[in-house]
């Protein structure tokens, strides 16, 4: 293989597939990255055996071929290189000359037929979805995902796909998070269930940072995303996703309607002083107005007011200033519901639309 | 105690002296920062028993007084206020109000008079010098402080005042760096040596940031560094200093001259490949021309040709690249000059006005 490409341009894709790689697998070459190149393109590929990331830019290509690099230190050449084009020759040793300008390296490689390529996914449904959107989509809700890996299937999220709406969930049995959406040509979509592991959920929210479409296809065992020039592959989570539609209250005595930042702002204040993390913060509702307060016996007090839309009777719930803090970062909208019965039923907050989160209160 | 201070400016005086608490102290009161309110002065001070700071900010007293608030969550709390002024008010029961418009904190305090206060220090000897070059002097050679804890003199940096020079020395035994400097007043001020701890040399690093003027004092256990409202004390590193002058190479047969940022680019490039901390980068030089080169067997090879201004037989050394990149990334200065005789013996890098670095050579 002997191909010229623009540094920038190597550097961005780097960028895109490195975050897969595990330097510390016991099997060699998932700590390499796949290099291939033909019809006048560079094809970059990563993979941990779970998700796999491919991602293209185009070159001039002097010589067709493919070998894998150690991907780390491939990166940190790329990263350090003046600029300008870089050239990639490789020669029957696997040895990979780079170079840029006055600088020269030589970088040993692996067989690129060593590199355990995904095959190809048998598509069974598809979805369409702006990219950015589903972005936000995954991060409004990807927080509340289950972290006891003895709950293997709410260690994933839901998409749900029934009748013409999809639907993003996650949960972690105390809170639960989701998004849902009408889709635009959903009477040509089947529904359809699956779970989807967090680690691809995460490296999404990180390649999904642009306008353009998403194509979501899935098979029985694997999903892929493809945005751009660049595609994702995951396994899905075997298993059933719990109902998540039980817990959510049916109908609300009350609701209390207030500004988001601003909520935000007191919470983050009056938790400064919460040191233990079981500990709550209380929230006392009257008229019009809302009192946030919290205490701990080795730091002390806070207080303070916060002016709402609420018309209902006085009520003192606790939460967990972590669980109420969580949704407020991610979403984007001015103002923010909160729907609730008493202080001991599961309470709703909405907010972006389709956005719904489910939070338990706590026992003060 | 009852005073109001400007938030901003209390929280610039908070991050002055917070970074010499520790969290995890068997004493409750070092965990604190001591306020002391009396002449429209709020005074904040912290000590680890080693160094002490204390900072002063204009507020308006209402009632003097003195207490310790826990400094984390103090300058934490502060952090999250909404700006304007924040008053302070402290009852008999050690408890402090903080009120900043709606928000209310009451946290609880220790006895003043349970903080260990800097008895006075009496002064041997004064050295007057401008702030931010002394911040800028220490920089310099800091990163040369031996970490090896056996060696405990040569875990600080030396100060010494000979005969009107004034010279800041570091070394761990397999490198040295010192900027020596030429005093104004030189005559007027006694000779002397002592040994300033690294902590406190960070936290100058820290504070000196900016034009002024520094007071430094010392006794004979004791040196204090003022600068506009701030004081730091530290405790002196008992002990004698090796003779320094001794490492350095009296007269030297080459010279070679380059370019400061090209180097430290070129050098930031080819020690991507080293992976063992032991290995060396090489640098090659003949007639008006240098190449840089290092391998490693895991990585492979890198090298990259400079122009320099070279005269000499050509001649090859081996350097840590580490050693060799610290200096460079604190120098200021375009142009940068490497002394050598051989490559065996040391080699001596000159750059900023006062400044000399000895490194000795590995063995390629």
């Amino acid at each position: 293989m002997k191909l010229t490409v623009s540094t920038a341009m190597l550097l961005e894709a780097l960028r895109k597939v490195l975050s897969v790689v595990s330097s510390r697998s016991t099997i060699p070459v998932l700590s390499n990255v796949l290099l291939e190149g033909k019809d006048n393109q560079l094809s970059l590929s990563t993979t941990d055996l779970e998700v796999s990331i491919t991602t293209i830019v185009d070159a001039t290509i002097e010589r067709e071929g493919s070998i894998t690099l150690p991907a780390k230190k491939f990166g940190q050449i790329v990263g350090t290189l003046p600029g300008g084009d870089v050239t990639l020759d490789t020669d029957e040793e696997l040895t990979t000359q780079i170079s840029c300008g006055p600088a020269q390296f030589k970088v040993m490689g692996l067989q690129a037929s060593e590199f355990p390529k995904e095959s190809e996914l048998q598509e069974d449904r598809k979805v369409v979805l702006p990219s950015l959107e589903f972005g936000k989509t995954l991060r409004k809700i990807s927080y509340s995902v289950s972290t006891d890996q003895t709950r293997y299937v709410l260690n994933g999220i839901l998409l749900s796909n029934r009748d013409g709406n999809f639907t993003t969930v996650a949960t972690d049995g105390r809170r639960l998070a989701l998004v849902e959406k009408i889709l635009e040509d959903g009477d040509s979509v089947e529904d359809g269930d699956v779970i989807l592991p967090i680690k691809v959920v995460h490296e999404l929210e990180r390649l999904l940072d642009d306008e353009g479409e998403l194509v979501i296809r899935f098979s029985e065992s694997r999903a892929s995303f493809e945005v751009g020039n660049t595609r994702v592959v995951s396994k899905l989570v075997e298993g059933n996703y719990p109902n998540y539609r039980q817990v959510i209250p049916a109908s609300f005595q009350n609701s209390v309607v207030m500004q988001r930042e601003k909520f935000l702002e007191v919470l983050n204040r009056v938790s400064v002083v919460v040191t233990d993390s079981g500990a709550s913060i209380k929230v006392a509702l009257e008229q019009d107005n809302l009192v946030m307060s919290a205490s701990s016996t080795d730091v002390g007090e806070a207080s303070e007011p916060l002016q709402v839309s609420y018309q209902g009777e006085p009520v003192n719930i606790a939460f967990n200033p972590t669980f109420l803090r969580d949704p407020l970062r991610q979403l984007e909208c001015d103002d923010m519901t909160l729907r609730f019965n008493d202080e001991f039923k599961p309470v709703v907050m909405l907010g972006d639309e389709g956005f719904l989160y489910v939070i338990m209160p706590m026992r003060s």
